[in-house]
């Protein structure tokens, strides 16, 4: 998808939300269980059910590996499910020696048809470019987490510059914000604006909204550039509104709830018309 | 596998070499792509043949994922292939916020019996404890890896100390060097020693020689403790050291190679027994 698909599907629905199928198979509505594929029966009704209120879909791998096989197909369902419309987000922050990134890069851009990935940035640009050299896909690079984590390295200050801030600079040279977005988690709002400020372009994938704690208006105040500019996952917030047979109708006005807010925020801090 | 176990596994067959089963699908031999299950039927007799010179298996997932769901097939039917002998890693690179990387240490430690994962270090704590809280497994975290990249952010220095040093010294309070090692590249041997010094009973996990260009002699000369402490990986220079119908063969003569030259190196440079 390109920048200007997503910023004309931001525009036009008046939402920036994405929606995190953090799909724990362990909770999953009871009455899922007895189906064949209970990952991605929830997954469907999630995605019929919130449609309508995002503009995208992260998809978190790992509770999918922990099913194993079955998960992994559970997965390639659920991608081969969502629209064409939707931003399709692999969270999976891959990373490794030029070509092992590779195979990810294939594994998630052409085994599977994500338009984005999370990459960790930790070894390096061999690391990050192999996800940069496709068209027409995005590389999501972490910058500063939403976990508490985050402090014990991405914080670590020299020449008076976070290790963060190094890793935006840096990668930010390497892919133009065209391909290129950085997860700024929603738990560090007092720190955006300044990252706004260094990045006016880029988009930002904003996780910890909800279950985690961060404040939707704060990180849209802090956040948002004319284009938005930002894409704030929820997941947990969204999926287990409710855990009984109304679990996707729960889904939906919990969606809705964020689709309302993100309407004002936009009319009040971007110029998306 | 207990940290006992593996020393008495290193100490009995007078080797450290783990063999990386980077089975890359466009490399296997020809004759096998004929064969319903080629990337496992290639790793069932790579293991055959190396068995007897290796003490563990490293499986890079990557070239797995890339083929999806009966990728994973492969790499689930591998992982049970490989005796209870060998010590098992799942070159993974994971790391996420703590309830996801609860999920990756399930799909690698419960769903799949690896005994190892690699994780990468850049989330902090919360993103590598989950995989420290299992009994009888082992994380082995990126310390300074052996891509060119590596230099791009592992060798930051703030306050005299490389960025992969503060990582190093961080995670070692996580976890003690019976279910804790270091991915240290073989082409930084330079810097070993100086590591070993700071470390001196941690094993470390040592990528990079062969094809990479590291060199055996000078890492286990730099890296080596009275256990041994090292697990040399070697990937493509044994898997792929002829592409033609005698593979398993070739893989054998070259894991031989390695194996004669580490009892040469244990003898010298270890006191093992």
């Amino acid at each position: 998808m390109t920048r200007h698909e997503l910023v004309e599907h931001i525009r036009k629905k008046k939402t920036y939300l994405c929606v995190g199928l953090d799909s724990d198979i362990e909770k999953l509505p009871r009455h899922l269980l007895r189906l064949d594929d209970a990952q991605f029966e929830f997954n469907k009704q999630i995605i019929d059910a919130t449609l309508d209120h995002c503009v995208g879909y992260k998809i978190n791998t790992a509770f999918y590996e922990s099913q194993g096989v079955k998960g992994w197909q559970s997965l390639e369902k659920t991608i081969s499910y969502i629209p064409s419309s939707h931003f399709t987000i692999a969270d999976a922050k891959r990373g490794d020696i030029g070509n092992t990134s590779a195979q990810y890069a294939k594994a998630f851009f052409e085994t599977m048809n994500f338009d984005a990935i999370t990459v960790a940035p930790y070894m390096g640009e061999d690391s990050i470019s192999p996800f940069l050299d496709y068209e027409g896909k995005w590389t999501i690079v972490l910058g500063l987490t939403s976990n508490p984590g985050s402090a014990d390295f991405e914080m670590i200050v020299s020449e008076n510059t976070y290790l963060f801030e190094k890793v935006l600079k840096k990668t930010s040279g390497w892919g133009n914000p065209d391909k290129l977005m950085f997860v700024i988690g929603a738990t560090k709002h007092e720190m955006v604006r300044n990252i706004r400020m260094a990045y006016p372009d880029h988009f930002f994938l904003v996780p910890g909204v909800g279950a985690q704690g961060g404040s939707l208006s704060e990180i849209s105040a802090s956040g948002m550039n004319s284009d938005c500019g930002l894409l704030v996952n929820a997941s947990r917030a969204v999926i287990f509104s409710s855990q009984g047979e109304n679990f996707a109708s729960a889904a939906r006005l919990s969606a809705r709830k964020y689709h309302e807010e993100m309407k004002v925020f936009l009319d009040r801090y971007a110029k998306v018309k």
